[in-house]
């Protein structure tokens, strides 16, 4: 067995929710990726998890798991591949900085396994993987920011405006079509696939373990991995293969990713722009991705125009593209009590000054739509789009360095989002000119003294706001969104005003202290 | 008689839809104002028109007459109140600037009568027709910028925050409810009328002749005076009389207005406030109007929350209140179509920094709905709310000094629709991340060659936008909406790319020039 040696952890013995991945030699002749079955079966005091193992090229299978307990467990991997081989190890307390996988808390907000809060601020690099290592290293960097905690991206590679170059490795063995002349002036959504030579049945184990590199790096910066299984950006015609050939592709993503914590499903980002596949396709990735990870991690699928049917048991929580120009996040209340669900609004355009408008929006834009989105209890996302003539590197889909005003705001919201009581916010009664959260799980009208009010102007630049409150001592706070300052604005009873610099993105945090 | 002797017309003549005014002596025993009947009868070569006259005080029953042809006329003023008069006049040709009342055109805008366009670019000063004189100076010296075309105004004075003084005179005989000690802080909504002692009976003539030296002073600087007849703001009770009492009102009012060629009648500001008042009061106020004002002008009646049924045949135009914080004039072309009439955007929320989101939002915010609703081929209103802690004078409500950036943009704007091919604007099919204005009655998709489009991008800053105009030279300008120019970007054809700034609030205008 080789664990996952990181922070410190032995031998033999791997974090609870670390990774354990079990290596085994086994035959080559053939078809190792289709000819030879290989299954792994892990026991401890509190479950036993059976995961299917992967054929990782050289000669190599493999199994992964993740304990989701603390305590011994043992392990054999089997098939026709080769010799079983068994073994054991200990799952030992989690590190600093590791809380488990992240889960769904009460009905529209997240949690880690181990209870603390999750509040998702994400972001969208789509092609991150696939660009050299320094463009890679920038992103990173800017990562250790702490801007965001969740990212979105693809396996497979992404043909797009400012995407036409090959990605530094394919999932599949065989050889691309020539991407010399491609261009936004010749560049159609409906790609043909002439001139690729893939074997389907072969995967590319580099490609995947260069995912895998990603997926680590981004859970040792505490960030989730949303792992775009399929999207429909596509010159090669992965986006176009058999459902054989896809199945054989979901077999293998869950085999391989599963087991990380960080790991999130996105089934496809655009589904609806995926002319080839039927909602019947759709419907049976969700059951191979329900019966083939034992860890329920979470599940989604994301729109261009239409929203696919949230409230499908599989789905977990609803992963949103805004449907209209100019009203969009402030929908989230009404989608939350749609769906039962989870909002997560994972594209409500991006910041930069790209030609299209979804992705060419004001850092200010995009902080307002942030903060609608939190204080209704859904969870917004991030992306960059700025003009790189020299390099053309932008962040939505290289990572690389960042050039906007919003990442620092969202990590200040992110900051404010912390201090809530309980799990998350949702919007309150009663709001008309104003964005008002209470916490979720509080009755806003029926509970006055429910003790923890944010009250958000966005657009709005009120010089003053007034408030009554009969009951209670409350201690006021300006929030300054953009400068990202909370300044004590006095405690309070009775009928009391406020004064405020009538400017907009303005807030007020009201807390009851006694 | 007494005709209007402005501009250089001289005695005897008038100039077509300028306003003739009979005088009569009169009985003065017993209440004038009801007891006496008082009608008046026009005759020329192509219409004849009777007129409900009115008691001016003092003794003297006039009646007022629009002429709207020209050519020889001859009157008589005749009932119980008196003798019956005889007389003639002449109308001539209309002095510059006098284009006539405004009337729909086509399906969606309007026009003058002379078939000139009118673009209507209103605003709001609820108020002013009822402050001292200096403060109506300053609010006529802001008109003659030219900001507006169009004022929306009350008869009945306004009981509102910021507007607890009392008005310079009031609409009827008697004394009102103390003002002393009334503020912010007491202000409700829902005033009782205890205190006041009015005789509904007797009209102020003083009253109404300070309302028609506003509407003279509109029509002098070609501004279309939009009359506001009941609205819900009241500490007197003038929103509670009984039917007979507003029956009185609706006709003492039309027989005073309804000559003036600038008049256009709305029946109320936010009607569904008006809890005294059902469906039924509105639709009898609607048939009085149309019995007794011969002119057919523009009538509507605007909303607080819920629209009015504006498909009842006496409307003329939709006049709305938005119903969303966050999208509303973009519904503008979904109201044409519902509604099939034009739409005039009353209130949007004004410019300024009160507390109340509907009169806080920034100059750049009202411009950009401003452009959203004319692209749209609706007509948007201005208003503007800046605290003045020092003479609580504000445009909104008092008129006064303006404070804000937007009316210069507005003014701007109206320049650029004044360039329209036709009369008027309609958002063209196909515009996603853009709002597309086309001239109206030019199918887009089925004449590409329409010839003349207009490309708004309101928050978005595109670095560029591209173009396929397969036929035709273009001529493309840049329209900086903010900075207000128009910058050439040359002749195009085929498939070419227009540079912008990457900032917000850009247009592009394409024209085709051959």
């Amino acid at each position: 067995m080789r664990d996952i040696k990181r922070k410190g952890v032995t031998m033999n013995t791997i974090e609870r929710w670390g990774m354990v991945e079990i290596s085994a030699p086994g035959k080559t002749q053939g078809n190792p990726f289709t000819d030879y079955t290989c299954a792994a079966t892990f026991t401890g005091k509190n479950e036993t998890v059976v995961v299917d193992g992967f054929y990782d090229g050289g000669g190599t299978y493999k199994a992964r798991f993740m304990p989701s307990f603390e305590g011994e467990y043992t392990y054999e991997i089997s098939g026709t591949f080769g010799e079983t081989r068994t073994g054991s190890f200990t799952a030992v307390s989690p590190t600093e900085g590791n809380h488990g996988p992240v889960r769904v808390a009460g009905q529209f907000h997240f949690c880690y396994e181990d209870a603390s809060p999750y509040y998702p601020m994400g972001t969208t690099c789509y092609a991150w993987a696939h660009q050299p290592e320094a463009v890679r290293q920038q992103t990173l960097k800017e990562l250790d920011q702490g801007y965001f905690n969740k990212m979105r991206f693809c396996v497979f590679p992404k043909h797009y405006i400012h995407n036409f170059r090959d990605p530094v490795t394919f999932p599949y063995e065989g050889t691309p079509v020539d991407n010399a002349g491609l261009s936004e002036e010749n560049f159609s959504y409906q790609a043909d696939f002439e001139g690729n030579h893939w074997d389907f049945t072969r995967f590319n184990p580099e490609h995947f373990r260069r995912i895998e590199r990603c997926i680590v790096d981004l859970m040792d910066r505490g960030i989730e991995a949303d792992i775009i299984v399929m999207h429909p950006y596509d010159r090669w015609g992965f986006s176009a293969m058999t459902p054989e050939q896809d199945d054989q592709y979901w077999k293998y993503v869950v085999a391989r990713f599963a087991a990380y914590r960080n790991v999130w499903w996105s089934l496809a980002n655009e589904y609806d722009l995926m002319v080839k596949k039927t909602l019947a396709d759709w419907e049976r990735y969700a059951k191979i991705l329900c019966e083939k990870d034992p860890y329920r991690r979470l599940r989604s699928i994301h729109n261009c125009i239409h929203f696919y049917d949230h409230s499908r048991p599989w789905i977990t929580h609803a992963s949103l593209q805004r449907q209209d120009l100019y009203r969009h996040v402030e929908y989230t209340d009404e989608y939350r009590t749609r769906w039962g669900k989870p909002v997560v609004w994972d594209e409500i355009a991006y910041e930069g000054n790209i030609d299209m408008g979804w992705g060419n929006i004001s850092g200010q834009e995009l902080t307002r739509r942030f903060w609608e989105a939190a204080l209704r209890g859904g969870y917004p996302g991030h992306g960059e789009t700025f003009m790189d003539p020299e390099h053309d590197i932008l962040w939505w889909s290289h990572g690389g360095p960042l050039h906007g005003e919003s990442p620092a705001r969202i990590r200040f919201l992110h900051e404010i989002l912390q201090q809530t009581p309980g799990h998350g916010l949702r919007l309150a009664q009663g709001s008309f000119d104003e964005t008002v959260a209470v916490p979720d799980g509080v009755h806003f009208l029926a509970s006055p003294a429910s003790g923890y009010e944010i009250h958000y102007y966005g657009f709005g630049r009120p010089s003053f706001r007034d408030f009554i409150k009969p009951e209670g001592q409350w201690q006021v706070e300006v929030v300054d969104t953009w400068e990202m300052t909370v300044t004590g604005a006095g405690v309070h009873t009775g009928k009391f005003r406020i004064p405020l610099p009538g400017k907009e993105y303005m807030a007020l945090r009201l807390t009851r202290v006694e």
